[in-house]
């Protein structure tokens, strides 16, 4: 059986050191980093993320400012929501849930959000910064950073070793390809369009799922001995649940255990490292307007 | 022997097509394209290549402005220059020549032309658009736009294939990678750190060749009937040549190029695109500001 890599476990470290942090903040400057979380819409999985993120930053000691708006919210409206907290120094990040409705337009939103408030990392001079060698992003998008720190806080070599990324959305594989291969590995992207997917994921040393495609990678796509960071969020039904669901990786967990070197489970994994970056990147970001960085 | 990408031939194709497209600007609006040129210093490399971008500019039509700055000009002075080319509406394309001296901060600089009048494309936002998926960037960089430009008019089919870029600066390897992607390549990104080369490149069914080492890539780093672009540049000393040397490129082309389906020469394969695509990045600036697009 593989080495499980306790994503849940590593979170709560992290979570833990930014608190501590965060008393070191208020205590020299006698302020608290803020973070300002904007729902659109009622959708159940965006409206259970926010709630995740705000009761995080409630016990790490981050200030928490929230808006609900209504599914028929107009662009503008939105863009004014957003310039209020761009112009609010008591706001560090801010998050504007996706995916929002289809008449809005997602580019201009996130376009429009301060770049020295972008806590999620997704405005494009951060991610040309990101892509560029030797740019500093001002902030790194929080699941990719979160798939690098796993890899980190677990001793996983990255430098020269392959590096396959199944997936090249904006939000998590095009950027955890780029910190990737910015840590010197050989990087190799796949998508929908990829030919022989199983024999191209068995040259990763390290294999960074994130498809959206329950169970997707089985044994014979995995290189024995490899590190698997599984990032996918699935729900499958299940009739001994309560709910009639649970929620399952791009991995198949039980197929793949025994193959690889380390693994991260779902849930338990990437998930909560995603919301203990976005505390990290807020953190950072709130010590940077302090002049304490 | 594999077929020859006659990049001169297609470039001149790509140039002719521009003068054209200049004369039906100048009809419509009374105006035309212009690209400013920024020298800094007197390396014979960086005046070479301003003097045949002008030069090429003149022949289809484009108006060239031209500064040439000492190499001990200060950073305020040169971004005076920029600004001063940012607000000419005469100027459609500025091309800072790179690499600046030392002591000036290529990133500021950089991003301090006009998200507009970048025609190199190497503003950090632009970049940030090409890399997301979804969105346009204004301008492509030139050398990879004739990468693919390259690809395209040899009618290489791109999508599904596997891409294997040699290479991962800012201004070839990265954004080649990355145009590739979106072309719906499975793209592989190597560099100074990746193991055991030889037989990463052999999986390319397209091999691009970026890294500056004269003659690197040899007869088995190829699938045999790959498509190879060879974007190096590199002299030699060659007792036989007039002036001591000639230009090779990163791939050794007479050990290859029976084993290749197609190969780019050097020179006469990417060169003369780099140019090609920089003036028709300058006249589809010229397009937009006029409101002809
Ligand atoms: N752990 C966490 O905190 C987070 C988890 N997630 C989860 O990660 C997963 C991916 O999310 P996201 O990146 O936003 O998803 P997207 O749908 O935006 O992107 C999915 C990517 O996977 C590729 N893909 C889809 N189907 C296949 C297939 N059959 N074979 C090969 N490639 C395929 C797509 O290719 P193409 O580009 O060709 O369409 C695309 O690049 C989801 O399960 C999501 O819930 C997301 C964010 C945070
Ligand atoms: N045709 C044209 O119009 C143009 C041609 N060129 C030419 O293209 C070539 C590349 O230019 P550019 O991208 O600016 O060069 P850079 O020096 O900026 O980048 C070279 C890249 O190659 C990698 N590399 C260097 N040595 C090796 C090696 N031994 N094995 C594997 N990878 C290696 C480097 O890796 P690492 O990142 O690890 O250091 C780096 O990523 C040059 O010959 C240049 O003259 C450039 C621009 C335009």
């Amino acid at each position: 059986m593989a080495k499980l890599i306790d994503g849940k476990a590593i979170a709560a470290t992290i979570r833990e050191e930014i608190r501590v942090e965060v008393r070191k903040i208020e205590a020299s400057v006698g302020k608290v980093p803020g973070l300002a979380t904007v729902l659109v819409g009622n959708r159940t999985d965006s409206t259970t993320y926010v709630r995740m993120k705000r009761k995080a930053c409630e016990e790490v000691g981050i200030e928490s400012f929230h808006v609900e708006l209504p599914e028929s919210v107009s662009e503008e409206e939105l863009l004014n929501c957003v310039e209020r907290f761009n112009a609010d120094p008591a706001v560090h990040g801010i998050l504007v849930q996706l995916p929002l409705p289809k008449h809005i337009d997602e580019e201009r939103i996130l376009s429009a959000i301060s770049v020295e408030k972008d806590v999620d990392g997704f405005h494009p001079l951060n991610i040309g910064r990101l892509a560029m060698k030797s740019r500093t992003p001002r902030f790194v998008p929080c699941t990719p950073r979160g798939c690098i720190e796993l890899l980190v806080r677990s001793n996983v070599n990255i430098e020269g070793k392959c590096a396959v990324v199944l997936g090249r959305s904006n939000i998590v594989g095009l950027p955890v390809s780029l910190l990737l291969l910015h840590r010197n590995a050989t990087v190799i992207i796949c998508h929908s369009k990829t030919q022989e997917l199983p024999s191209v994921c068995r040259q990763g040393d390290i294999l960074i799922a994130a498809v959206g495609r329950a169970n997707m990678v089985k044994r014979d796509w995995i290189k024995p001995g490899a590190v698997v960071i599984d990032v996918g969020i699935n729900s499958i039904p299940d009739a001994s649940k309560k709910s009639g669901y649970r929620l399952v990786g791009d991995v198949d967990f039980d197929d793949c255990k025994d193959v690889c070197g380390m693994i991260t489970p779902v849930p338990g994994g990437t998930g909560p490292m995603t919301i203990a970056m976005l505390l990290r990147n807020c953190c950072d970001s709130a010590k940077e307007a302090f002049g304490l960085s």
